[in-house]
């Protein structure tokens, strides 16, 4: 506790903008499944699609001191990444902090709290997801860390990783694996477009798939 | 397991479509307060509202196998209801799912499960209630069951019933009931017409169902 | 239980006019952090920012009959408050209720339960914030009381006391206090709107706060 | 509703303690894996382990009036199955009601609500599986139905039907199944004791259900 | 905020007593069903049977500094009862607390919280009832406030106001009622032995209540 | 997935019993109050006080065959941490694997979903800790991998890392840090000693620990 970490590593832009393209369900299932925060993480409001560089935050229940600190090691396409030290639902974050946050380039916050002010962050464009909304104020009396790494909703996360977020949820992408990511999520997207097409069109996911020989070895009895 | 049915019968179109006419909570009502799924049920956007008959699907946690070969189940004006065998979130649906489903006319999808791709889902008008979101991939290595009875967030649901859906959550009709059922609703709905009339012109519910005397029986004290 | 108190007192409306207009989060914050709901009381739809003088609500699980007598009590620029006397999530109030309580100038519901017909509230513009939607039906069976002192959603709640309600949440400001958390929640909001500014243009919280050198002091290492 | 059915048929007493004494981790496997109940069914104390034939109550919330009625329809190794209208905690049954069914030969009670006297039944060794231990009273108003077909705890329940009930948890056996579902579940125990003699001497499982090959098919790499 | 009343009143210690031995569901019934806690307070180990007065803590989040200012608070035959300002699990109290808690002559404690070291408290003999068993620390940083009326648990507490306490849960009794709750829990107790005869010997709640009148009015059919 | 990491350099054994008698609380104090896992993970039985080296195990829902791959892992005093890839309480573990696991001189088990057999588990004295009882079995059918890092219950474990399991919940000690925790918790249980005498006899703790001249400053006001 008490360490703020200054200069951490982040992967290229148009990685990053690559990954928030391909969204949430197909980075995840591009890097074999792995790297979902917890369904428990909800949009405060829908159709925001994101990906930043993951500026974490360690802090106490009911004290936010830390995302002040946390603010200034912010660069243009960051994403705050906050985790309690234990479960907590008070409201951490509010319009004051997304302005600062937003004057520095942040792209959004993931917090396994919770978050106030959605009206305004709604109004600002500034995407949260989160556990709870909740008005419940905090205190700046204790300290925590920021960039060091931290587990948030489940999901290891470390200071740089890319955090991918849309309706779907959050995905943290290590930093070292988004370029190989990014293209078999990119590959993905390529043959799923062929399927949407052939599955529109009416032909059955048995078929495309292949699976009627294996269901039937199985035992899956038609009656 | 290891059981689809392919013949199943259904309630007549025009029942299903007054059914959903009539929403959720008249039906509900209707058919004496039985038939409810559990509130966790959520839509992924609001504002649908529809009926159709189920096609049930009993799958194993994390395995989606089942819904490809329930989809070539489904006639048009069908909605797909899956109960996983024991407690699990992830997310069994997708947009690939969803429109190979909607080429088969499918209204839409009942899950006591999660749901993904809900931006295309919505964008594509294709209704899903669910107890989460979450982008969680799942396999295809267990074979579960297609068209027999589950028990789904609480409720019963054979084959062929009559799934009714809306902002409010899931009703699930009998198919044998539906006819009657129907009957009863548009009954509730032409009185409630006039009660809307006069509670909108200040009449009070007291008076309007004549509770004063029943209440100063019971012992009521005004103070 | 079987109480009905009459006569209540009410804060001065432009008072709850300004409490409504500060919002959830500056008013609990105005009053000391205390005074807010769970976390779990969410509006059914959002934008909606309402305050008004409480009809509180005492109901027996699964019956709404005390409702009825509680919408008897309104008056203009109050909201009703229900909390049932064992957790619940039955729907107590639907679209007839919403519309003879907007009859008689209710401003929104806030129930420790459930609530239906929210596609009909919403297109009335009647805002609840609740724990659940939930079609469930209830029954006229058993006394509960209104205007008593209650405990909604882990908040005490007297009758007139104002309550503030928007997307953060709910929360409740003794009418006695009533004036002086305004006149506090006013004074915030001037501060902010200052704040708001000097973040906006990129100062940091930790200068604007000035809270560089107790975290040194606290022992925060720069790493 | 309003319903008391007075004859059901139950499974032979032999059968029933059969399948007791198999308990409900090998009768669920012996049925394929169906009929548990939730695990938020918890007993009240450990170390119970029954079955007897189900007699079923559907109550409202917070209503235990059906459970007077229920109490006159046990035979000698019943057990009692609640499940209430709609999500409830309420402490539906306590010493009194269990003096009354003990007087009748009940073995237990399994409700999908709340249980309190819980050290009066625990000293009277009347087992109670409940999703909560709750003082809240209930009252008797409204009525329900004895021995109908019920969804409890998300398990469909019929009168008649053989509840299982210990440490694990709580399964239902359709009555036409029992014996066939005893016998299963007696080889099943004949097997078990093998195996358990084998891994205690230190066979690995790997060896013992031959998986190896499986697993290096499916591409298992040790490093 | 930051405050400590140092003098409450208390209800008399035979009361207090006679309270104890009626237990939490008596009381509550005793008391029109009325103050109880939430359903999720349990106690660290069965068999205990507690009432005491309430020495209230209102505490921050993770913070127990105002347990330590309580406990001097602390006369023989009281109750700490902790409620914290936002949800949280946190082990606000543990083994040092119990002794120096013990040594004062504290009866037990009620926290909407965590606590820890529950093995040794069992070893010592001293029991809580909490929302959770979580070894967290917490921290001593910022203040609350000892003996003010709280909201624990969903119940309002006042300093000095009984706290009755054992495995069915927590209930409270305003110390002005306290004396009228014991002799009407008392006379329950009396009448409750003659109907525990009465059910013993085979006698239906039924007749005993004289419910079949009743019942058949209702509607209730016998098939 | 698919990855069995065979060779995992373990603490030794001296640190691992002393941390062990040390117990969840003091060792996660002596961390600085990192490591815990949820709370949610319980015991299966009071008592058990055991620390042992991570064997851990990514396993997909409802899938327990890596469960046998890792117990050919095991060597004499690990502890078998497992950690679902999706939410999911199925019974993964009963009394065959616990047999086979204490065969190799496992000394138990913690897993982020379900468990079964529980009596036969606790008469064999094999503690689980995990997050629910369901006698749900699984399959085997799903590649997993075994000693490869797992987030479990939001705890970070790596293979051989210490893991800590009492009453209080689980406690992870990583591998390289445990020789210093196991001094940090010695020195604080020889400090506890001290003060449990002190406070044992009637010293106060805002004495004890020089707490008055701060909350003094801090403005706590004695009224």
């Amino acid at each position: 506790m008490g360490v703020v970490v200054q200069n951490i590593e982040r992967a290229a832009a148009a990685i990053i903008d690559g990954l928030a393209h391909a969204g949430v369900a197909t980075v995840h299932e591009a890097q074999g499944r792995t790297g979902l925060l917890s369904h428990r993480m909800r949009p405060i409001y829908t159709g925001a699609r994101i990906a930043g560089s993951a500026v974490t935050i360690s802090a106490p229940p009911g004290d936010n001191w830390m995302v002040h600190v946390a603010i200034e090691q912010l660069k243009a396409g960051d994403v705050l990444v906050l985790a309690p030290t234990s479960p907590c639902t008070d409201g951490y974050f509010g319009d004051l902090l997304a302005i600062s946050a937003m004057a520095r380039g942040c792209r959004g916050l993931v917090i396994d709290a919770g978050v106030r002010d959605v009206r305004d962050l709604t109004a600002m464009g500034f995407p949260v997801w989160s556990k709870a909304v909740f008005a419940q104020g905090t205190v700046k009396a204790t300290l925590g860390s920021v960039n060091v790494p931290i587990v948030c909703a489940g999901a290891a996360v470390e200071p740089g990783d890319v955090i991918v977020a849309d309706d779907d949820g959050v995905c943290v992408v290590k930093r070292a694996d988004a370029e190989t990511v990014l293209q078999k999520a990119q590959a993905r997207e390529a043959v799923e477009a062929t399927k949407r097409q052939r599955l529109g069109a009416g032909e059955l996911g048995l078929d495309l798939y292949g699976m009627r020989a294996r269901l039937a070895e199985m035992g899956l009895k038609y009656v």
